[in-house]
């Protein structure tokens, strides 16, 4: 990249904020599994949405390639440049007011780089709740939960980041700004532009705010650790405690048993909750707006009533605040710990709830005849349908020679996912990583309907180039 | 148009369906205000989505626009071909198969032209529930209601058509098939094409079928009718409803004194459920899957506590599911009563919740000055924000003189909702009637990626032209 170009890059976000230094940079460049390796002579640090404009605006007289990165904790790449280093990489990080917080109509006015943990503490703090929450809340921001539309725990409830935002400020790749910061629910006013922007991995604009959904904070909460024999029961156990939790029911996520044996290692617990070992095990999580009593009261009916229907083994209700965060941190850490074991081969998919035994039966089958002795982790957000069913290599085997059946396993899981009508990608989306399985299972009409959208928004390609299409 | 063409489509579908008597296409071209006189030379009805797509791709390499058509209840004429008689018509009344009912995974695969009390009784009759609920349910169609993303009664506790549609198959304006019946909640491959179709209004292509979510049937019901006197009252019972209904709040709608009065009129009936006369009423409707014990001791703290806080004057519980029916049909017919006093021009709009009471005394002012002794008739889905804000004609005024005021009142109580940052068409979209109001009132740079989507989807420009654009 020419150094005249750098130095009006620098003049619109100050010399502060115009990174050249690699070293600087670097953190910028680091993709958690180590798939990415992708490089930048740039990193763009703007602080206001009149400055992402000036930027698209010079990026696209110059077709500069732009990839827009939240807090880089993305799963499939979509927040990286490629390899070529001809991409500036544009970090949110500085766009984070809370422009608005609006107690009595429940919304507010976030800008792109806020980070959730930090959005989740200032709703707490008004007696507010805002529900989206996964395990790198603490560093993701605003923007990427929008652009990968972010699922996570809490979704049974209260939807993906799509159902949570009422509307958005996106500034397209040529710099004009849309303002459709709208504060309501219903608008039936043309074409549906936020949910174009959201989801689209920063290829269609740069998200720089939005409108988020505030809720009341819920008073009491209860927490169980169930243990069961399959995942049939699972989904029998999860009717029952739709039946009787209703909208209280806010969290149902499944684990297999390996996955809860290696998180309790990985918390290097000695013993697991329950008293015995079960196949397979169910976090329960029921939220009142009244209060604990509520809570505990309807865990209580819900677990009784499915001893009593033989539909669990077993179960554990957590008993402080300090223990319900112990049994979510199990759930939470199982990812990491999966990294202790070797080489794991990763899906993120979605099938109809009623497909979901037969899925994991069969799945196994497949894994077990690719790789023989390869360990299945399976776990997730069972409410919604959404596995993430992750194999780790067989013990003591060679972690890079079972990491080059990535794509086979890969094809094969997939496959099965779509005999079943579901996703590939129910949550992560596709950025780099899925590319090859969007046009191997995408249909073609899906595909060019996409590119079209792309070429109307992005005629130059200059919006993360090589991420979904 | 030649004749030849008309042979052509006629080969399609088959003589029988495609009509070209004017006195059987007169039903298809009355539009139920009478604001729309459109004209066609051809109607056809196709029964499958093969046929749709054959229709299409004949009409792409005549450049033939198509008109799509369901039930004919929209209210802003997107479905009615124009003046000029170009355009053929495309009704989707015999594509009425409910092609797979999955009660286990509580989802519906529906095609467009389904009437929605036939999917309303049809899962009813297998204990489940579909939500979408509004005053032309006997006649409108699925497809329509999506075309439209039809919002209605019942959006407060499931949300618009958007929300309870998982996947749509769409036939593309060059008639390629978009097949998208997905069967999950969550999927995160590639932009969200569902959404953009949805609302569309029949102009970036035609809806044939889609995969709609089921609900558990509700097992118990309480309504009642409550006096108050005002809208910042009716604002406070919401959040006393919300707080101690939660999800089982499943109507919230708003109707003032004279809204009321004129229902109770149209209905003959004497006198209102209510002993004395009330400013303002709300409908309240409470559902329990647990039974209708639950619901009416919901409704009962609802109610008493508003009381004691004074937050209501009255209010009575309707006693027989008769009852119910009865409070309901009075919001219902609101509509059509008002037909009764004289012309009216309307207003379907949204503002946030809490601006509700402020908009509501501005927009009185505001029609005062514009037409001095206009009788407002305000009611609607308060629980989302959502009021038809009708005004009829001065008692005794000349009615057509009244509505060539339509165009200065819109512009009037459009400003003010936009200056609360809400929507100018909550529910009925734009069609034709609200072109004008979407050039004025949207961001031009939404207006342009509306347009290069369109251009996108439709180069030819033949799907339902001059409708939304």
């Amino acid at each position: 990249m020419e150094q005249e170009l750098i130095e009006k890059f620098t003049k619109i976000v100050g010399v502060g904020h115009a990174i050249t230094d690699q070293v600087l940079i670097a953190p910028y460049l680091l993709e958690e599994r180590g798939l990415f390796h992708g490089k930048t002579p740039l990193l763009l640090r703007p602080s206001s949405t009149a400055e992402v404009s000036s930027i698209m605006q010079l990026a696209s007289q110059t077709r500069t390639s732009i990839v827009p990165q939240g807090g880089n904790t993305g799963l499939v790449g979509g927040q990286q440049p490629d390899e070529s280093g001809s991409s500036v990489v544009l970090s949110m990080e500085r766009l984070n007011k809370v422009r608005c917080l609006n107690l009595e109509g429940n919304f507010a006015v976030v800008e792109a780089g806020v980070i959730l943990q930090d959005l989740q503490k200032k709703a707490d703090e008004s007696d507010r709740f805002f529900p989206l929450s996964l395990a790198s809340e603490g560093s993701c921001q605003i923007g990427g939960n929008l652009s990968s539309n972010a699922g996570g725990t809490a979704v049974l409830a209260y939807g993906n980041m799509r159902e949570l935002c009422l509307g958005l400020e996106v500034v397209l790749p040529d710099g004009r700004i849309l303002d459709d910061l709208r504060f309501v629910k219903k608008d039936n006013s043309g074409y549906d532009l936020k949910n174009l922007f959201i989801g689209a991995e920063g290829t269609l604009g740069v998200i720089t705010a939005a409108v988020l959904k505030l809720f009341p904070k819920p008073k009491g909460q209860a927490v169980a650790l169930v243990g069961l024999c399959s995942p049939a029961k699972a989904l029998k156990l999860l009717s029952l405690a739709q039946c009787y939790g209703g909208g209280m029911l806010t969290g149902f996520e499944l684990m297999g048993k390996l996955s809860l044996q290696m998180a309790l290692d990985y918390k290097m617990c000695e013993r697991s909750p329950l008293e015995h070992e079960h196949e397979w095990y169910v976090l329960i999580h029921i939220s009142s707006l009244k209060g604990e009593d509520e809570a505990l009261t309807v865990l209580s009916i819900i677990l009784e009533e499915s001893l009593h229907e033989a539909v669990i083994e077993d179960a554990v209700v957590a008993q402080s605040l300090k223990q319900q965060d112990f049994f979510w941190q199990l759930r939470e850490t199982i990812s990491s710990a999966q990294k202790l074991a070797g080489g794991s081969i990763k899906h993120d998919i979605a099938v109809p709830l009623t497909s979901i035994p037969n899925f994991i039966s069969e799945a196994a089958d497949i894994v077990e005849e690719i790789s023989p002795g390869a360990r299945v982790v399976c776990f997730g957000h069972m409410g919604d349908g959404n596995l993430h069913y992750n194999i780790t290599q067989p013990i003591g085997a060679d972690s890079e020679v079972f990491l080059q059946l990535w794509s086979r396993m890969n094809q094969s899981i997939h496959s099965l996912v779509m005999h079943y009508q579901g996703a590939f990608s129910a949550e992560h989306g596709i950025g780099q990583l899925k590319r090859r399985e969007l046009r191997t299972f995408k249909s073609p009409v899906a595909l060019e309907i996409m590119q079209g959208i792309k070429k109307a928004l992005d005629p130059l390609g200059i919006m993360n180039p090589g991420k979904i299409l």
